[in-house]
């Protein structure tokens, strides 16, 4: 299909449940499941965008537990799922090797729970998609994705994932597998 | 559309990463996101299938702290999710309830990471759902349901989930999420 696949897990800026704009602290759990999926629906990595060094220090130290440590014997499948694993402080550095892995700046795709006016279906984002290049999908920790920083960093939106209960307050795991699974995995009706 | 959906959480009979069967422990983090996607999905309830009495009173702890305690105050959406919440000790004890309050003894609906000849995919599975009557997904912890369990208290078998590169080793959460979204989630493409 000619396209390079990228997400990010941002733990900076996003909202606290009071709206202030924070920096979350790290979920163990949030780097298996996005690792996972990653290898599941052929990303080529996953960033973890965390500022805070000692937070960072952290991400490493997982990381390289299940790269190339005991985690690494004791499950090679969760091995190769931390081996797409990536840190970086911010959105910006994960923009920037893209586009020198890749050759072409990554177009960025924001989610958020919140509708937005121009923010895109599931159908077109596949269109977008597949016309190939390099793409970055952001997923916020916390209460979500500073809507500031979603409108300046951000190429398209994605439309929230409409449940059948108004209900909107997913997990950002399982937020993340909906999403990857509608927009890149194989046509899921007949599959 | 006339159908009650329930799902389970199965702790017992799955196997262990060598294929033996055994009864895991509960992770905090499973129940919150079943509890959400259940939330999100309008699924009736999440049965939590955990044999052990020690465990179990773990369970109602953790439910009891976000459908009346501390919990229900700081997140008061969490405490909906919770309120989905049962415990059961087996999957039995789930079928007879679901009867008792649907007055249809539950289908149940098997969910695999093996590809086995009979499986269902997706687009059978939802027009069976959308024949109505109550229906009970189970999803197995560990490394999966007991394969003589799935074979003796199901109704039909879901195919795994089709990943891009063949890697099938997702969290019970994040596959929960992708199933639920493929069964129940409104039309995908252009929603």
């Amino acid at each position: 299909m000619g396209r390079d696949i990228y997400i990010a897990l941002l733990h900076h800026p996003v909202l606290d449940k009071d709206g202030k704009v924070i920096t979350t602290a790290v979920t163990n759990m949030d780097l298996h499941d996005l690792g996972r999926l990653a290898r599941t629906y052929d990303v080529r990595a996953c960033y973890v965008v965390q500022p805070l060094a000692l937070q960072g220090r952290l991400v490493e130290k997982l990381v390289s537990y299940w790269r190339t440590g005991r985690g690494a014997e004791y499950n090679p499948t969760r091995k190769e799922a931390f081996e797409l694993m990536r840190l970086t402080p911010d959105l910006a550095g994960a923009i920037e090797e893209i586009e020198s892995e890749t050759g072409s700046r990554p177009r960025v795709v924001g989610t958020t729970a919140r509708d937005r006016p121009a923010a895109l279906d599931y159908a077109r984002a596949r269109e977008e998609l597949c016309k190939g290049g390099s793409w970055l999908i952001v997923f916020g920790t916390g209460w979500g994705i500073d809507p500031g920083f979603l409108e300046s960093c951000t190429d398209l939106v994605l439309k929230p994932i409409p449940g059948l209960s108004g209900y909107n307050h997913l997990s950002v795991r399982t937020a993340a597998a909906v999403i990857l699974d509608r927009l890149l995995g194989k046509e899921q009706y007949n599959a």
